[in-house]
């Protein structure tokens, strides 16, 4: 199986998802290996590069894309699987920007306190021991944490014509920067606009539930994935909020505001995903998720908040989304590395 | 070391946290086991027990306790090391309250739409392969799912003269529904009056992340437990929020509404947590916990909303908290069972 | 018509809706004098007094109560009208309480952020011209306000035995904190325990609708209202939540987090109340509310939030609720002035 | 003064801020006559005229526009004022549309509940007495309301190449569903994009504030307004979020989930204002609009809910904001008549 490889130029650089021509076309079942920068563009490279001084929250999480997938139109499902994320640089970068992020005041949760001081934190990556190392900026301590690389922004074209800022988490994914955005996960997206436009970006060497400061080890970051395309109709309807599914879990990602509302979102996805995998009345599928799932927070930083609830794949009886996508995937997968 | 058995009459419920006489006086040290009647006072037996019917809303979660731990004073912080919990009944029962729960509106996030159908599931306990089984009340499909048992409430009385719900997680605890309160885990909690006041009640067989449909697998529960204090200002300060530690985790606890609030009085929690753990400044304690922690939603059920944020220790410098009170209580704990 | 005064001692000031016994009982259609102490004791006096250093939250909102109304059982309606409310001092204070207010961090909206700046205003009281002088600290800005007295906080004891701090607002009334509990305003609250235990304080010589810093005008307040009871069945089912009336408009208080959710109670609070008064359909009682009410905030700073919604009368057919008392009311108040 | 008519063809119709080319350019000091259809693009004609088939969420709020305003630059200040506002039909018509509107689950606030019945009202204009009757369609009640005309939807392009429904209110604008926005008013925005791209739409014939159903009294509106602009610097910065001022009030418009956000954007966008026209610090800028505001909630029913806050201006000293070019405007306006 061939690898198309990607690394676009700066001028390239999307920061929207719709609104932006594609940077190329592809046909369901291509592998790509696609590079893609950091959250920042990659201005932060010391601990004196700081976030008000180089960072335009207007354009962060460059995308690489959109890509224009084949014969995709609206209420088919995307699905992209990711086979491997390896970091692109030597260092991740991570920042408490004044005014973003989980525990300070911000433009919408305004208050008339000062901002939190303006930091930035180098992570250094040690690819030998696959750790990047945390350094306290106000005393010696430093300890090394593995690298478990993920992508904050997946994300296709939103419906309705609407373009949103690449910071943005909603139904047509985008910034939901959950760490189950890893190698080994398919990701299933409802296409709204013909070719779907998927783009992806903003690349983490380690990020923890949740982003408390608004920002993970940001890196740019060498994905391989496999597009494939699901027609409408052809395997129950397209999701309507994203749906990711690994080898040990079926999962639903919510996006909005407030935090429960983000929660109820990805739930009732769930329901409605038992239903087509079981079979199960709304109620049934309400009880049964109640008592088998996890529910990590994803981010309480972003332009939306993010809740992904994961159902555990051994706790249930076995069955098959999309046609037993994942598992091909998986096994497509295996050629490639 | 000795143990305490306490199985309290059905007058002798306690409904509330605060405003009860004690049940019992216990000195620091003490091991107990305690038996708990379900959260519904066991009158939900059969999927014809309708909650609608047979609960009311004002008079749930039972508590036993409450415990008068000599010596407690305000500024103290309490210590409850759970050591077993083990099922009480050969069934568990869980149910779809009218207007209660996650996924439908209720008394306070209020709509003018039906309710959902009152509806009840019996979970038939299986000693030997220790698991409970859900039957869907609509198709045929039954799934064995192994017992983990956890205690839903777990608080002390608040301060202030506050008498609160046994529906409520606050500072004080509580209801906080979370699957963290199970065998092996330690709860600090900080003591509002004299004699702390302690109580227990809620079990569950097992429980998802969130608590979606707003009822556990909830069963009677035998909880073998040892009580400990912290005498004020001998190790830090008491906690202003609840935390819990295991063997792998420190974790904090926060509860309030929206939930993005509730996610961050745990995170700045465990803020304070790490500066005590690690010497750190909070901006360091802030980013570290960025990027190592999980963030599993508790519930998004009760009178609050709870969140649990948890750093593994195992990405962490080893540190002890409390003077190595947590495995001071596990080594005691072995010689209990 | 007599009025009973009212005075209590700094000892026997009240901090909490239950849990306190009743400083007096009273007769229905009783007229009460009541003096009641400000927010904060009366210990902010000048400028140079700080809430830091002399105000502790868990005893603030002093209550000048419980008075048990003799007959009011659970079921029962409470109705207090209020017939003048005068300053009882010759200055109110103001001030930014450190994490407290609205557009501050918070205990539960937790940043790392510092606090704003301790503040203090004194407004001294001109009673020829019945207006508050408004003194900025930072600038020489002089502006004369007129005086328009209401009660913060006025409620029951709540229901299932709990007891909430004078601080909170909820289903029993409490600290709502709305410029609505003024003179001419009857409020009706659902009785829940025997003899109803209200309680009254918080005085406001004025307020903006927000409450948006944490504290109005607080002021030492004489308060002159006459006590009805209206027995469960008679008239109607007691309501759910606060229903005020006054000559203008039907208005219904509801309290929680988040905001919408408060609003969301009392909208749903008046579809009911418009079925009971004009016999609607809900979804005809939901249209004709949308295209009628204001909407006005009455507190953002809270334990809980509190959201008003009014129908203006002189929109709508003539009515009348609890069989015209509120009318009666009026009449029975102008023999008293 | 001439008045510049404009009437849009229903191809014409703009149904996103930002994203679409200009129907026309205009310079400042222009006077508009221009017509825009109703929320529904005028589809809902009877009672039987219902929403779930007759309207597509996704188009709806059509917008005459966008105007390419000559000279406006990102960092300038729009002004609009709004001099007359005309009912262009006879009748007026609201929705309950299924699951959307503030007393029902949505998208977003999921449950698993039925939506409320899909129910259409239909309010006929008496243009004589000036008023639209309410009947109901459960009972035989009706209700003549006065018209109280306002456009629901005001905005200009978004910052950072975003494009928006016009369902959504945001820093720009929009969707923001106020009853303030009528004739007499004049609306502030920060300028975005090159020539502003404002569009106005969204007619009511009346509403209450929340817009409880999520609709109000939607009609096609003649709206007379004169459009002026403020440079960059010249005048103050220009507004972060939505100002508006009419005779009586200095008014802010803030946009967020959850509202309590929404609250807090339009009070420290307030506290900013008054740091403008009286040279106040903040924290008495605070105090004094703590004191001194209404604060009536817009709606909570749209993709972003909103909240007004207004400072009464007969309270306050004598200022005027942009050079007084409201008043200016005013006098502007009469000549128009």
């Amino acid at each position: 199986m061939d690898v198309v490889e990607v690394t676009p130029t700066a001028e390239q650089y999307a920061y929207t998802f719709g609104g932006v021509a594609p940077l190329r076309r592809v046909t369901p079942g291509t592998a790509l290996r696609v590079w893609s920068d950091d959250a920042f563009g990659g201005v932060l490279r010391t601990t004196s590069d700081l976030s008000s001084e180089k960072v335009d929250l207007r354009f962060v999480n460059p995308q690489t894309g959109p890509f224009h997938v084949e014969g995709a139109e609206p209420g088919d499902t995307l699905a992209l699987h990711f086979v491997a994320m390896e970091p692109a640089r030597d260092w991740g970068a991570s920042a408490a920007i004044p005014f973003f992020g989980g525990l300070t005041s911000t433009a919408v949760t305004a208050t008339l306190q000062e901002a939190l001081p303006d930091t930035t934190w180098i992570y250094e990556l040690d690819r030998a021991a696959n750790t990047v190392t945390f350094a306290a900026r106000h005393t010696d301590l430093e300890i090394a944490l593995p690298v478990e690389p993920m992508l904050g922004t997946v994300g296709v074209a939103p419906m309705g014509g609407e373009v949103r800022s690449s910071l943005v988490p909603e139904r047509f994914g985008g910034n939901m920067d959950t760490p189950q955005m890893r190698p080994g996960t398919t990701c299933y997206l409802g296409v709204n606009v013909e070719g779907a436009l998927f783009s992806v970006g903003d690349g983490h060497y380690r990020q923890g539930e949740g982003e408390a400061c608004g920002t993970a080890v940001e890196g740019a970051m060498t994905t391989t994935l496999i597009v494939e395309l699901i027609k409408g109709g052809a395997l129950g309807a397209a999701p309507a909020w994203p749906r990711l599914e690994d080898d040990a879990h079926w999962m639903t990602v919510g996006s909005s505001r407030p935090l429960e509302d983000a929660w109820r979102i990805a739930s009732t996805e769930l329901v409605r995903w038992f239903r087509d995998l079981y079979g199960l009345h709304p109620m049934d599928a309400y009880q049964l998720l109640s008592q088998t799932v996890r529910a990590p927070i994803a981010n309480v930083v972003d332009a939306n908040y993010s809740s992904v609830v994961k159902a555990p794949k051994a706790l249930l009886p076995r069955a098959s989304a999309y046609g037993g996508l994942h598992d091909d995937l998986r096994r497509r997968a295996a050629t490639l590395r």
